[in-house]
């Protein structure tokens, strides 16, 4: 058995910013040289997440006006989240926008190929409310 | 180490329709010859998932409900997602539900069993808005 | 290649309690001697989630408030759940929380560490109705 650990840093615009890691994460499985296994993605942070879509502008803007509209900036029924009164924070939604999506998924590596659809990329999503540099391990056991 | 592949390649009837995987993933598991390692479930493609649920009639429906409630067919708000809009496409809302519902599952093997639930069951579900022919890789490392 | 399974045994008070297990899977990779890998995090059951956050009382309030007002004890547009009403149960709300949030998590291990952020915990989440005696398995594999 063998673990190949990638390391992908990258800048973000935060407030919702997807960025692509597919081309990443897959520079790492092939550097592993490794042909049949599992890669893992994971953010560090508890205010980004790692999900799969179709990479294109439309549903980029989709999934950041359904993230926002379901968890909006501003709590619900008035008042501000606890997070942020107790912490004197600002990114409560953030938080939670990153616990419900997740901050990681596990793609199959067979023969040499991540199993991705041809429309569907590994992504980041960063929900905090300022830029940030990002840290997003990639393991790939085989 | 060893990494065993299956492929479970089944059709769905799309608009929500959620389908059981766990015999499938306990048939690889058990050809696999694994007694101790994990499963990993992924989905090909970005208009479905995997999680996982008692799967019963009541269950199935009201999951189909809530995804359709969170995320309707039609953009709150009023128009139309811009995932439609700039591709001439009417799957935006199939998109948005398996991003936050994620494609990818991983489940322990402990001595030949997975460690599901009596009532929990490893499930697709396909959100796109027709019939479609669905590749579920179950990757097993040990 | 090697594989660790640990086992943490928790009791919960259910609705929507959410409990630090970070030190428990930290235990088992340290036990397992495990270096660098991928730790997964699996909880039995269908009516709990796995995920991770920051642990702190306001975040924890955040999301516990979040997931009621996302999907409600009570069938949003009146009656009551199907789940609830073909089973004669009470809990349906707290099965659609567990599937959309998720049961697993997996985590790299490198250098004998965990790559969570400093404010980053791995978490159950409890959506049942009543307290609950839990079963969350942890698979090291190296």
């Amino acid at each position: 058995m063998t673990v190949h650990t990638g390391l992908l840093r990258l800048e973000t615009e935060g407030e919702g910013h997807i960025v692509d890691l597919t081309e990443g994460v897959l520079a790492v499985v092939l550097q592993s040289g490794v042909t049949d296994g599992v890669v893992t993605v994971f953010v560090t942070g508890s205010t980004a997440a790692v999900t799969t879509m179709e990479f294109e502008p439309g549903g980029v803007q989709d999934l950041r006006d359904a993230l926002e509209r379901l968890v909006p900036v501003a709590r619900p029924g008035g008042g501000d989240y606890e997070h942020n009164v107790r912490n004197g924070d600002d990114n409560a939604h953030a938080h939670l926008r990153a616990s419900l999506v997740g901050p990681s998924e596990s793609v199959p590596v067979v023969r040499g190929r991540l199993v991705l659809g041809t429309w569907q990329q590994v992504v980041l999503i960063d929900f905090d409310v300022r830029p940030r540099a990002r840290e997003v391990h990639v393991q790939v056991v085989s």
